[in-house]
């Protein structure tokens, strides 16, 4: 058995994973961080705390994976994105509460993990998995095995789509991420509304109380013209990135996972599998990459830096 | 010992290959195409001919790798580019005047194989060679084995840079091979040209009889403004592709390779790394990506050939 933790920007969750990737029991904390060695503590703690409900000791786990928000080696934290650390040595702290091995991991990595591995990855060597949330995620698995080159690979949201675009986070512009991301979307269709007062999309944000990354496809959903278009833009530069992606590393299945992967097929998973068809480069020969929604949801982090192990 | 064959668009060009990556003898043929049982009889002689030169036969040739410009399965060629061959079993026909095993290869591969095994890759795991000519080829090397994924991969010229753009041949718009390669330096070169009637470019087209990859080079080394401005757009459309590569992947190397890396050293390859240095994702942790210059020239796809099977 292993122990799967998947560290959120928000919540820590645990999880005691069998060998065939099932969660046998899980426990969860908010995540309130007071220092490198409170930390360590809490996740020992939780790792305990999903052995004791099943009745386990040390002895029959083989490992304890912990997907990071950040950049990770061996045992250590390099630095993390948004939790205040940097070169931790978490492991050591872990294990002066916990007496065991400790395999750390990206979480996005581990997500990929879990869902290469039973998910919509599953029986496929060569898969990405994208994640549509605050940002776009990556995780690319080549021949079974994850590739992150010398640690920083799978940022594929960091791929200018489109030169001296929108300016990105990361310092450059017209990065995927800010179009492909729930926040790019976001930003469209803000922007169309503002072009657009007489759509429906006034409506339904007035009454969700915000414009979020549904908002456009309710809007088409009820029809109105404005908010089709917007679905039909975000789905092009989603496609565009994606399509980058099969004619670089020609995959057998990319996974789109997150928030925005919610919206309903017609409007998003559908029109992106036509678009990638219709103009990937692989189209030449006919062996086309499959295009699929993600299958795991949240579990897919714990079980992956469980699992992280089969794919390293 | 191997054999490699470099099936170019006009030359045929074999060699005689030892463990270590040395050319021990080699032969060159002109292309005339005059069908697929021809063309395979013509290799078979040109890999006759190395083995006479070196006085040694069949019993010491492992196989005879064979690099050629299109798509391949097993012994077979699914179609080539610029060669009317399509579904041709390249491999029997051979076998037929030469009875050695043959496997058979993307040129764009073995010439990544070459200089990843013996040239700017050596040492190296994970490498990427692109090579700037008439398109943007590239070859992916991660964990020491060529990644093509279902077969099609590392087609990183038609990866998107600016949404919208320039036409590509391959049907998609903006792909960074109108913009990173030979071609598109030529035709960036030509539109500068036409805004700059006063620009020193005129006169050395005029001389070297054309506008060339090296036109705006030598511009601007003769320090005409319009020249030195092409390079400078040239190396940013150039940079934006690596990045992404780099953001992607982040490899050790990345190699460029082709008839453009021959320009001076202070206009491409030190602009060029400067750029990927200052916007490239792992600059946070400190760890980059090396950018060099292939070192193998026109030898990569012969040695790539003959030592194919070490990367596959």
């Amino acid at each position: 058995m292993y122990i799967g933790i998947d560290v959120g920007g928000t919540n820590l969750k645990a999880g005691l994973v069998d060998e065939s990737g099932r969660i046998l029991t899980s426990a969860r904390k908010p995540l309130e961080f007071q220092g490198a060695e409170i930390f360590a503590e809490t996740l020992a703690e939780l790792a305990r705390n999903v052995m004791d409900q099943a009745g386990v000791t040390e002895k029959d786990i083989e490992y304890v994976g912990i997907g990071i928000p950040g950049a990770v080696q061996g045992g250590d934290i390099l630095y993390t994105a948004n939790i205040p650390m940097r070169d931790v040595p978490l492991e050591k702290l872990f294990r002066q509460h916990l007496d065991l091995p400790v395999l750390l991991g990206n979480d996005a990595d581990c997500a990929a993990a879990g869902e290469f591995l039973c998910g919509a990855g599953c029986g496929s060597r060569d898969f990405i998995i994208l994640t549509l949330g605050t940002g776009v995620g990556g995780g690319i698995i080549l021949g079974g095995k994850l590739q992150s080159g010398m640690g920083c690979g799978g940022e594929v949201g960091h791929m200018v789509i489109e030169k001296d675009g929108l300016p990105c986070n990361c310092g450059r512009r017209g990065c995927w991420e800010t179009y492909a991301s729930a926040t790019g979307l976001i930003h469209m269709t803000q922007e169309a509304m503002a072009a657009h007062p007489e759509s429906a999309l006034h409506a339904i944000a007035a009454e969700n109380g915000a414009v979020e990354g549904r908002t456009p496809f309710q809007g088409a959903e009820q029809g109105d013209e404005t908010a089709l278009a917007v679905c039909h833009k975000y789905v092009e530069y989603l496609a565009a990135g994606v399509i980058n992606l099969v004619n670089i590393l020609h995959p057998e299945i990319v996974a789109i996972g997150g928030g925005v992967a919610a919206a309903p097929e017609h409007l998003l998973l559908k029109p992106l599998q036509e678009i990638v068809e219709r103009e990937c480069y692989c189209r030449h020969v006919g062996r086309f990459t499959k295009v699929v929604r993600a299958t795991m949801g949240n579990d897919a982090g714990i079980i992956g830096a469980a699992l992280l192990k089969r794919i390293l």
